[in-house]
Parts: structure tokens; sequence; C-alpha cells
């Protein structure tokens, strides 16, 4: 046997399906979370000894999410994994948290005020997680599935022994845009009484604008677009990161049919898609890796 | 080795992921379709022998698929399987056929005329299939999740061994619809000159519709209120399926945290689920099993 | 409004989750299955009205798959489903029955007996359903994958404007098998004392063994060759479904890059694929298309 | 428009599907991969000014993926990686790689030396990349589906406002094991001819003769002792981590029904799970935190 070290200890309870209705108002008003717990902290003898008197159990903490969500409420997913944060940063053996949640969107039908149909293919996004006093906030969308049917552009690149793509100056450009954003502008703590819903309403918005507007001559062009108008429209934002497939969409060659396809018909392919990233962070600002530990 | 039959001989290629853009208009048109086709017919040498001259292969079927699209362009998805279907009447040894179609929807993004993004979880379905000269058009659609917050209860079930489940006046009713819908209102051929996209947004519009304004005793009694609205809104239809799963929202018990749940805080289950289904027809309508064979 | 019918009313809970646990033996036994029930009956009010006088809750009917599960055991997913058959055919209001069950596969660990890891991709598959008192019984396995990387060919197949496709002798055979048997010989109500594992393992090794031995010309073969090998080796079989996706293997073509590419660089491709599909039965025997209701 | 800095620029085609035949020896030999490459460099300009003159196309790092593996041969998914790692580190503009293969597992059938059945849930994972002249081979198995039907406890665990989980001395312990290993034992590079195949197969046996020996008291122990085991058997291994979702089995509560449940019937729940983790490191080693990057 081998003289061992242990390191990135965690648990917690994963993917506990909070639904909150809030009949407050006029109409009532749903959050969908699926929010995940993880804990960090004193808890080797239970890896080494099976002793588990420094182990929160999950059920306690899945419990907690349930309790937690009634005694304050639930506005948005990133307010409650705050009130999580604050929650166990009082509890004993534990020294860091990581909480995730995603939220799916409904619309409220016409016909009164407590009907509702999922809308979107798309899940909002948000982690807080903490190291002692220092806490992280992360937004983000995923599944945001986007297309441009023209003004797309790919040309220029090299050429070695392996390169048989022709160039073109006109493609369909399909995505499922991913993007995570880190509220701060620097300082680890976010300000207080921030509208997260809002802020992610318009970081979305801005993202979908950039996507259109930008006569794309690459996919990164576009990720750079939409990164740099997130950090515009939205001031609390310290540094966006995008991943995006490349949902690749061919012309279908329709020659040996005798037919032309003058950009009409395509072939929307699966597998392999080409996978592009990059972050965008405010010039001058401390990059902060805690902030993005066991983030995809 | 016995003496056996054959029967039920199929072949085609499943799932043709076909993007069409109509650029004919002001602004470009998507239709984004994931088209199989199924042949029937004299086969049979092909399984006992593997003698392939009356196959037809499924990469020449399609092939077919993407180059009718740019023959004859690609309205909605019935009018498209019609399409295929007249193809494929016209071919050697095939003496029936199934095409299935589901269509994704996209939504114009404001900056241009060629920007879109993906809307909505749901997806539009159709089949056409033909007998001879016999043809059914069925249309649909699947994952349309829906959910009452209030207005839905579920008592005066009878009670035997096995019964623990409370009665309730007051709970979360959610499901995912599942409809698919047979036109013709009997006659085995379609009317011509039909527009498929109107009858299938007025289906939809009415099971929403119905969805929401049914005070809810049952699902079963919602599954009804949706189907009949469907009938009494689209008169070519002749009759419609619909399974819809009960996707159960459980109020949490948090009285051992000494905290009351007025209807507020929910799990949302994911197995098992309840699932109830039924078909209503127009009274007198001749029943149609061809039209559904190999339908869910 | 219109004047409508009912029909095709059901109601049930899917996918039960039962796990049991045989400490009977030296070592434990592991039966791990997903169990949905589906009854069918007298329901209508329940739909036209919200009457629930008739319905079988589904949360009642989910207690009694576990609690039946502990008074009669649970030795193959065949016996467990007549097992709910016997007992919903003595409650009231219900004319028939539908009950699917898969079976998820667990091999033992060498340690000890009580330690186990699963096994294989495939599900197997049983389904009983019941009119009255006819009772079918149907088994079966789905994503069963198996390939060949030789003793493949596909050619002699016609040729039409919209075809491509080069002919080959040697090409990768590969495909994921659904297959969906049967018992009964004809009559409608199984004999009793079957060992419903030990038939439904002989079939399995008769299906691989035929999609090995067979040298195929024509998927359509191997099927004919896999359904003639269960019912050559099962004489309780009376009919058997196999559909079959062709999962395609494409020769890469490296000449562009002056590499030659003898049979041993492919790419598996995902969408589209063939998808072949027969049923083969003993001559004579009468075909029983309530069995096939509702299944896939 | 502020002022913005770029990073994590990457860039590379995912999930190339990549199947080899070794045709070499008396039976063929399947290599069955789902490539991914990122490359890492000098592509700013992409990003800044739709400039692809340092771009490597997706397209073409495909074609490099199916190349390379007919001109080096694939043994191992390590070694293969490598392989690219040593292509792609001749290439300008590159600064660092980052490659993925998952490897599905085929058992051959008896009848002869081409024809094979997909085996087993779980798949192989392996990753390398390079930063510069330091690289680094990660290796690993994901969705080894395993479960203990007795020989699990849970008990001396705090018990909070929020507890209210009983306590167990003996319960189904099952998971998903998740495990990743470090080659290399400090150093960067990874010694030349080593069998990872010999290697990842003697881990996968300490790791599940470990879960199946260790009578546990909590999963973090389990953890624990799947961890040291393969950091016994294997010297190479620098370091491991771990996570196991615990996929909880209840025990049914059958005394509404008179019945007991001596640890027979158990329901599998879906969601929530508890989710457990470690890393487990040779003693005096350094981190390497880099060759964990973007590795889940």
């Amino acid at each position: 046997m081998g003289d061992y070290e242990l390191s990135d200890l965690q648990h917690g309870k994963a993917e506990c399906r909070l639904v909150r209705v809030d009949r407050s108002g006029e109409h009532h008003v749903l959050h969908d979370l699926n929010v995940t717990t993880q804990l960090r902290g004193d808890f080797a003898t239970a890896y080494t000894e099976g002793d588990n008197s420094h182990v929160h159990a999950t059920d306690t903490q899945k419990n907690s999410v349930f309790a937690l969500a009634r005694e304050h409420g639930v506005t948005s997913p990133e307010a409650f994994l705050l009130v999580l944060a604050d929650h166990w940063a009082a509890q004993p053996w534990v020294t860091g948290t990581w909480f995730a949640a995603e939220q799916f969107a409904w619309e409220r039908l016409p016909a009164n005020g407590h009907s509702f149909v999922r809308s979107g293919q798309e899940t909002r996004t948000a982690w807080v997680q903490t190291y002692g006093d220092d806490r992280f906030v992360l937004a983000g969308l995923k599944d945001l599935v986007v297309l441009k049917s023209t003004g797309s552009e790919f040309h220029g690149f090299p050429r070695d022994r392996f390169t048989t793509l022709a160039e073109t100056d006109d493609r369909i450009l399909a995505t499922s845009v991913t993007a995570t954003w880190r509220y701060g502008s620097g300082q680890a703590r976010p300000p207080e009484g921030v509208d997260y819903d809002a802020m992610h309403a318009a970081v979305r918005t801005a993202l979908l604008d950039a996507f259109a507007r930008t006569h794309s001559l690459a996919l990164q062009q576009t990720i750079h677009a939409m990164a740099t108008a997130a950090l515009d429209v939205s001031p609390e934002i310290a540094e966006i990161r995008i991943a995006c497939p490349n949902k690749h969409h061919f012309l279908v060659d329709l020659t040996p049919f005798d037919l032309d396809n003058p950009g009409e018909i395509f072939f929307a392919a699966d597998r392999p898609y080409g996978l592009i990233s990059a972050t965008v962070s405010r010039a001058g600002g401390a990059g902060e890796p805690r902030a993005w530990s066991g983030i995809g």
C-alpha cells in the first residue's frame, strides 16, 4: 500500500427538481429549477475510515433545498443559490461550496393566470461557489440553437496535406450556444440588490442580436461578437466564456440527378461537428480560475 | 427447419435530416424536417435468398428525398410526404408506403430576414401511408409540455387494498402532450389544396386552450376536452389520439421542519409517471386501423 | 360541438423501477425491472364527466406492482407480468390489460455473492396483454448491437434516376437488433410451467449465432436468418418480428492523402440509417394482431 | 465598446467516429473510437477580424484523424492520441493541444473471427493534452454501473434541523463509476513503450474488486478504496479522480398492505441522487492542474 493524499473532497445532492409556485400576485409565477449542491471541507475520515461524523448527508442537503425555498422564496436561480451558500457557510466542517441550477422557461397561456406551456429548448444556468468568504456568481445559458441561412463565409484558411474543404462565401451557420459569464467586475462578491433576471435577459438579447447582425467570416468571429456584445450590455460581467459547436449543414450535391442546388437543399449532419470556444474578459480584470472550478 | 411465412416486409431510410431554405420571398423561410421512408411490397427474395433485384436501396431512397425536395419544394411536412407517396406509387414492386416527418420550429430574429432561433421543445409530426390507391394523412405534435398550477382535482376514485393515495382538490397538473390526428373525415384520400400549416396551427391552439380552460377532475377529462376541441375546430379531422403522461409534481412535506407548504413548493418527479390515453372520433366515421400502422 | 365517440381508453403507471433481491440462495439474485401497467375498460365517464369512480388510480397500480412482487416473487419478467394480469383480471370495470417490462442484466463479480456489474447494453423486453380471457405473452430484446467486419455484400439492386450507391462485395454490417416474439404456437394462452429465462437465452444465442454465421447479401437476408433460427430453436414461438437499423460504416476515401484504405478505416455514421424489418411466422398459424397492439 | 482581452482560444473537430478493422492477425480486431481534437494557439485574429490564415479548419482536423489512423495504426486510444499530439506539435501557430477519445468495447462471437457484439455499458476514456513540450496522458472509464445488495451501511452522520434520514446498517449501494487517472508519476511525459491496454484492464479490475470487497460505511469510503486499489495496482498512475452518483434504491414500505419487506423489494430512483467525489494522489507528487483542464 502506498502513501497517498486526498484532495478535492466533495459531496452533495444532484438534480433536486424544485418547482415553486408563487401565488402572491394576480397571476401565478413558476420557478422551475434543477438544483445541485456540493460541499467541500473537512471530510477525510469518511473516505479513510467510513466515519460519517462530519458528513452532511445528501438527503439532508435535499431537504434543505426544499425547506430553504419555502423560507426564503425563489426569485432568480442566482439569488436562490446565494441563499444556499449563506446557509452552508454557517455549517460546521464546510470550508467551501459549489451550487448549480438549471432553470426551465414557461410561457403563460392566454386563458388564465395559472396555465403554462414550456417555451424554448434552451436552459438558463447559474452557479455559486464559495471559498471561505470569497464567493463567485456565474450565470449562463445552454442549448440556445440559432441558425443563419446566409451571411456566413469561410475561406482563407491554410491548406495542408490533409485539407480538402472548399472555400465558400455563402453557407448556413448554425450552432447551439453555451455561454457562461461571471458577475463581479473583478471583485469576488457580487453587488447586493442586483436584478439577475433583468441582467440575464439583457445578455440573452445581446447574444442573439450579435449572432444575427454579424456577417460571419468564421464562427470564431461570431463568438467574439457575441461575447463582446454581452460585456457591452452588462457592466456587471467580468468575463464570459462561449463554446459553440458548428452544426454543419451541407449543401446536397444534386448534380447526379441533373438538378442544381442554389443554396436551397441542405443535409443537417450530427457528428462530427466543429467545436469553437473562447473567453473574453474586461482588460485588467484579475482572472478568477477558482470561479470556474467544475464548470464545464 | 420449419415451414415459415414472411410478412410485414419493409425497408427504407430513417431520419433524413432535410433543411430547405426558401429564398423566394422577402425573408428566408426554413423548413427543417427529419424524414423517414418505408416501402412495402414484393421483396421476399431479398430475405430468403439475398436477391436484391427488387430492393430499392435505402441510399437511393435518401437521395430521392433530397432530390424531390428540390424538384417539388417543401411547403408543409404533410404535402412533402404526399410528394414522396406519389413518387413511390410509380415504382415497381412497391405495393404500399409509410412516410414520417418531424418538423422543428424556428422563430425569425428581428435583426434581419435570415437569422433564426429554435423555438419550443415540441415537435410537429406527420405521416402518410398508402395501401395501393388508398392513402392516409396523419398529423400531430409531441413533447408539448404544459402545466396548470391550480384548477386540477383528483378524488372519487375507488380504494382497494393497495390504495394509499390521498384525495386532493388542488394539485399541479403537468403533462407532455402527444396528439395525432387523421385527416379525411372518413374518406381515405385527403382533399386537394388543403392548408396543412393552418390546420395544424388551429389544432395546436385548440389543444392548448382546452388544456388551460378545463377545470380538471381527472387527466382523462382534460384529454377528452383537448380531443373534442381539436375535432370542433377542424372539420377535416376524422379522429384524434392523445396520450399524456401525468408528470407528477408532489407537494413537499415540510412539517418536519416546522414549515407549512400552502401549495408552494413541489418536487417534480421523473419516474414512474401516470400514462393516460384515448381516441376520439366523429360518430359514424369508419375506423381506419390501417392508417395507424406503425404509429406509436 | 360534434357527436363524438370514445375508444382505446387506457390508463396505468409507466416505468415502475422495481428491483427485487432474492436472498434465498447461496448468492443473491437480482431482478431489475422497469414495469408499465395499462388497464382498458369501462372508464368513459372519467373522460366525459371527470367521474373517477371506475378509475384505478395509477398510484394504486404502482403500489400493486411493488406489493405483488413481494407476495408472488419475481422470477422472469414474463411470469411477473402474468401475475399482474391475474390480479387485474379480477378487478371491476377492467376488460383488458397491457403490461410491459424491461429487464436489465447484471453479472456477479467474483469477490462475493452480492456484488454486481451491469452487463451489456441490450435490454430484455416482455409484454403480456389480455382481452377478457385471451392472453398473449411476448418476449424480446432491444439494443443488441452487433457488427461483422467482413462477410457482407450488397449488390444487384435496381438503379434508377436517383441511385448513386456503388455495389460492394465486402462491407461492414452493423446493426442494433430489436426482436420481439410471441409465445403460444397459435393458441392464445401460453403453456403453464414454461421456463421463460431458458427460452429467452436460447433465442438470444440463436439470433447472435445466425447473425455471425450468415454470409450476408442483404441485411434482409440476415434478418430472415435470425428469425428462422429463433423459430427453429424454440417451438414455443409462434411468430417473431425483427427490425434492424443499418448502422452504416463508410470506408473513408483516403486517396486525396495518397493513402490506400484496404478495408481498414471507417467512419461510423449516425443519421440517416437504413431501417429494415420483417415478421416470420410458423406456416398455418393464425395471425394475432391483438397481441401486438401498442408494441412498437 | 470596452477594452477586452481574449483567452482560452480553442477549435477542433468533436466526435469523429473512427472504426479501425485490424485484419493483420488470425481474427479481426476492432478499434471503435470517438475522437475529439482541440487546438490552442495564436488564433486571435480569427475572432477579432475573421482572418482565418492561422485557423486549422476543423474539416482538416477530421481528415487528419482518419488519415493518421491509416498511417500510424490505432492500438490503444492513449497511443493514438499521442500520434495526434505529435502531428500537431509540428504545425504552425499551435502552442497546445487537447485530444479526447472514447472507446467502445466489443466481444467476439464464437462463430468466427469477424463477428462481434457490443459488450458493456461502460465507456473507456482517454485524454492527451500538451502545453509546448509538456504532455499529459489521462485514462479512465465512465458509466461503469455496479451494485451491492448488502454490505453497505450508513449511519453516524450529524443531524440538523433538516435531517430526516434514518440510519441504516444494511442498504443497497449502487453507483455509476466515473474514474480518470493521470499517468506519469509526476513527470510530465509518459514513459515510452507502455501497454496502455494492460494498465487499463488492471485498473478496471482493481476498481471492481475494491468495490465488491469493501464493506461500505459510506460511499466515500468505497471511493477511497477504489482509488487506492488503482494506485496500488498501477505504479504508473500519479493521481486518480473518482466521482460516483449514489443511485438510491429505496426499500419500499409495504406495511400499508400488511406485508413485510425484509430487504427484498426496492424502488430504484432517478433524481435526485447523491454525488460524491475525491482525488487520491501519490504523496509528494506534484499536482498538475494543467493536465485536468477541460476534463469534467
